[in-house]
């Protein structure tokens, strides 16, 4: 166990108010102890490092000089929230952090009347501000009352075509809106020291426009060494650069660059702002992901998120793992497809890491694309690549791929275009929560006409459905798998093309049977091996596809069984709805079938390990083994009111 | 009936590559044929005309200098496509534009080979041309061959996030890529000959570099006049404008601005883009919607989509209107609850006109959002407004709906955000075809946990509707209605605020009953009444509900009779898969219970009427009357094989 650090001040802060009697000289001294806090607890419980340890001087800038929760601080992502959190009233719960009732990772309304808007997909915050700004001034009834409304976004999330669309409409309206991007892109320390420290002098009291003039005319004055800082300062953002005169399009006030770790910066800075601003207006923040902690700053990923970890050598604590992950299966098995098939190609949406797609990227760097955080552009990408004669996989999380649902539908699904999707974090993700829940899948692509809808049981079967996919280029194909590692079992040499629509029996058994799509075939197992205990041989089939149905699987099962229980980790619409469907259009339930769809339930499951998650969702063996008695009438355990 | 125009060039033309034998100077000739062709055409078929006589010469220029369709143009949107249409081989069919078995009113893979890639939403050229265009450089197999990818973009479009997304990517990537953004935002036709003409001059044959510089240093050359319109031209993305500026920083050569409408200045600027471009580049067109139809140019849209007309006066045929339309009676259902509750307020993406907000807005105007096309910004900022306590109708059409579903499921539902959901354009939609069809917003609400999810029957239904969503505050509440007009029933005074979850019996039979949500339910009464004559008396409820369901009925409905049929217009997994999956749960299905339910077939269908798409779908009075004799065991019309 490590040492809780030495924290005097922060002792002292109850809610943000405590700030505002802290000279700034103190706030200096209140940030070192925030983050020194903020790297004891991570060090506990794991989560986002990095992106938290970037903006603790600017957390604490916020606090002291605004008002909330009167004025709302949008933390967009909102994996940087963690020193927000114990600045405001949360820091003797963070050793429960992104655990089972415990704090979310994320900002969160049910959480804090301090967290305004939750967040954990990216680039929503400008948009959630400008709501907040637009009521505001439209009178609306606010629990917490209406003060300023500040976004704060990085830089990657402002690539984002949603953050842009917002700018374009805050521009438009011209309501007073803060917006602070957090540019941390920079992979070293950029040398901006000199010019910032110049930059703010002028900023206490100047008028705005004095103020960008200064700015403008800042970089020329600096010595070369510092003139690159400023260069790659207004470069910060891919494509999108030319200082702040973007912004300004926009209708934007720019302010910047400034060092975001600087409060001797930053608190001038939004002083003035908050004195003056009378439109919207962006501060252009320099910060370090990872800032003040050696190992994460030494780090590739700057400390992004982090396994329980020793303060002193940041050494991790992962326990070890038995089984490859599915993430890497698929990677190992596209790029064994791609070295037969030079058509294959890969597209993530920023993701490289989180796919496995960093490792295709390795040996085929020139079919890979990274678009960015932009779903949408990603998914119509494909639709070109596959119309152009190639194989695009387009490898995105399932709650990521509702970001870009429209260009499925209507520029893959429609033209029928053979795009391959490889959806990753299906199901219950554990520690990220309800936000990054794979649930919906299923059901809104499985009503598609012309998808292949498939489902992996275990990391061989993902490895059949990738060769399944390479091979498959008539239309549009998805296959989906959890987040985690597989069930250990063995790996074939190859994957082997599946056929269309067919699914596989597991085990034959009588009076009950269970079709299963996707991972939970582990569960129903172990619920079959307890059943057997209490004489019941349940039949077991895995339908690989949702669609299309084998049909005559499906109608066999029911024929030859007293009762039907469908398994699958997705919301009601999905795979047992469309079992449904046939079974009713096929008039199979006129005479009686016992058919029951497990599904996740209807609520939003917080975070816990995906286990206990499925607990919650009572999908695992013991609900399985309890749906089955209580369909057979043999007890009546779990049976609901 | 209007007399065909004399076309004597066109009249030559079977294929782009007639153009080829053309002078410039015919191909003037050419472009005047084409434009009096596209008029005559569409004055007998209506559709959408402005769009297309803005890009008269824009068509002739891409097809006389590239080669299509190896070269690949991809019309954003795509409602501008007529005269490509015409060009491409399909001119003696355009007679049959938007009617059932005829031609699309857009591109359409399916339809011609020189139609590279669908559209029918906005904002996906960009990523189609350079998934095209990465094809063409990693030797992707294209029957048509690989040539340039080209698209074809209006400004707003442009101004999407999806399209700032593409440009980002393409910028990076470095690929030869043309897009063509056609500026045709200004109301008046802009006084810009002159300077196109020097710039024209220019072009031929000068480096790009040398373009560019002089270019910009054209407008300081021209008198007054021509400055405003050279500075307007400049001006002309909402918000984005910085010249090229912007364009540059994305990576992409920028040209222009050019007139659009002078075949001297487009034919060289391509030739020369495609002699020399080798990387990405934008040509800035400007051009006029409705050109060259004087009936066009002088309304307020341009001309935007017409009825059949009279081709001389421009004077519309349309059919007298017995009922309101939906969308009116939403529009004046919100302008009443907004008189009497000053925290309503709406957001529309760039169809004030579609959604009926127009009526909202001149009411009340600082209450109206146009957020532009920009969906994902909509619904969270919506999420935001709401978040900051106004009561927020975010107005879109269903299909478009698709475009915010990440925002819906992570911004509005997971928060529990009382953004109410107006859903116009639900089930089936006549000429647009499948791109416009509503066809999965039921199924992709309705398993968000905390929705509400509603479908109007009729007008007043839907008027009682919005008047339930102004009240409910507890949560996101949505309800769908369709394109056209309504029933024609007596319109209440008031809306009423109905039960959340209750449905309601429209009247009381035996045998069977039938559960409608949605319009269907004047289909569902015909049925009966036919029914009613061969002595079987339906059982007929309006559900109203699809999230919360009306348990009790459903339940109650199951009870009473042989047999329970649903009736909604929608996909698979949406109200019917919910009821079913009830049923199973509550072991309805144990003991037997004919069940059926008719849903939107596994297909995307074609334009028609919406009558007539209805009957391709079997969700019209004869199918629901076949369905209940055929579960009656009646009779066997209809049967499914």
């Amino acid at each position: 166990m490590s040492q809780r650090p030495d924290t005097p001040l922060l002792d002292s802060v109850q809610s943000p108010a405590d700030l505002k009697r802290f000279s700034d000289a103190q706030l200096v001294q209140l940030a070192d102890e925030l983050r020194r806090d903020t790297i004891a607890a991570v060090s506990q419980t794991g989560g986002h490092l990095g992106a938290g340890l970037g903006v603790v001087e600017l957390t604490v800038a916020l606090h002291a000089v605004f008002d909330a929760p009167k004025d709302k601080i949008i933390w967009d992502v909102s994996h940087q929230c963690y020193p927000h959190k114990i600045l405001t009233g949360r820091r003797d719960k963070m050793l429960t952090l992104r655990q089972q009732d415990g704090l979310s990772g994320f900002t969160k309304r049910s959480e804090s009347p301090y967290d305004p808007f939750g967040a954990a997909h990216s680039s929503t915050s400008i948009s959630a501000a400008l709501g907040f700004a637009v009521a505001r001034d439209l009178g609306g009834a606010c629990d917490t009352g209406h003060g300023d409304a500040i976004a704060v976004i990085g830089d990657g999330a402002m690539s984002a075509g949603m953050a842009y669309e917002a700018m374009n409409n805050a521009g438009h309206l011209k309501k007073r809106l803060i917006v602070i991007l957090n540019d941390n892109e920079m992979s070293i320390a950029p040398p901006v020291g000199a010019l910032s420290s110049y930059l703010t002098q002028l900023y206490a009291g100047a008028p705005f426009q004095d103020l960008k003039d200064a700015a403008k005319g800042a970089v020329s004055f600096l010595p070369e060494p510092f003139r690159e800082g400023a260069k790659r300062a207004k470069d910060m953002l891919k494509g999108m650069a030319v200082g702040g005169t973007l912004f300004e399009a926009l209708g934007f006030s720019y302010l910047g660059p400034i060092d975001g770790h600087d409060l001797h910066q930053l608190l001038p800075v939004l002083r003035t702002v908050k004195d003056r601003a009378d439109g919207p207006i962006l501060i252009h923040a320099l910060t370090q992901k990872g800032k003040g902690y050696a190992p994460a700053e030494g780090s590739p990923d700057r400390g992004h998120a982090r396994a329980r970890f020793d303060m002193i050598t940041g050494e991790q604590k992962k326990a070890p793992s038995n089984a490859p992950s599915y993430t890497k299966v698929f990677a190992q098995a596209l790029c064994d497809e791609a070295a037969q098939d030079p058509m294959v190609c890969a597209v993530t949406a920023a993701m490289p890491d989180g796919t496995g797609l960093d490792l295709f990227a390795e040996r085929y760097p020139s079919r890979t694309f990274d678009v960015g955080i932009a779903e949408q552009h990603g998914v119509t990408f494909c639709a070109g690549l596959a119309a152009g004669g190639l194989k695009p996989f387009c490898a995105m999380y399932s709650t990521f791929l509702q970001r870009g649902y429209d260009q499925v539908v209507h520029d893959v699904a429609i033209q029928r275009l053979p795009v391959r999707f490889a959806i990753d974090r299906a199901g219950l993700v554990g520690a990220d929560g309800a936000t990054h829940a794979g649930s919906y899948d299923i059901a809104y692509l499985a009503n598609l006409p012309g998808f292949v809808v498939m489902a992996a049981a275990d990391e061989a079967e993902l490895k059949h459905m990738v060769a399944t996919a390479v091979a498959h280029n008539e239309g549009p194909i998805a296959f989906r798998y959890p987040r985690g590692e597989g069930q250990g079992v063995e790996m074939p040499e190859r994957g082997q093309v599946l056929e269309i629509g067919k699914g596989r029996m597991i085990r034959e058994g009588q009076q009950v049977a269970i079709l299963s799509f996707g991972t939970r075939l582990g569960e129903v197992m172990s619920a079959c091996e307890a059943l057997e205990a209490k004489g019941i041989s349940p039949t077991v089939a895995d339908a690989r596809f949702a669609k299309p149905l084998d049909r005559a699987l499906v109608l066999k099962l029911a024929a030859d069984h007293e009762a039907l229980i469908t398994v699958e980790e997705g919301a009601v619409g999905g795979f047992g709805s469309h079992v449904a469907q046939l079974l009713a259009d096929e008039g199979v339930f006129d005479h009686g079938l016992k058919f029951r769809s497990m599904v996740l339930p209807d609520t939003f499951i917080d975070q816990a390990s995906p286990a206990a998650m499925y607990d919650v969702a009572q999908l695992n063996a013991e609900h399985i083994e309890s749906k089955v008695l209580d369909v057979l009438g043999v007890a009546s355990i779990g049976k609901r009111a």
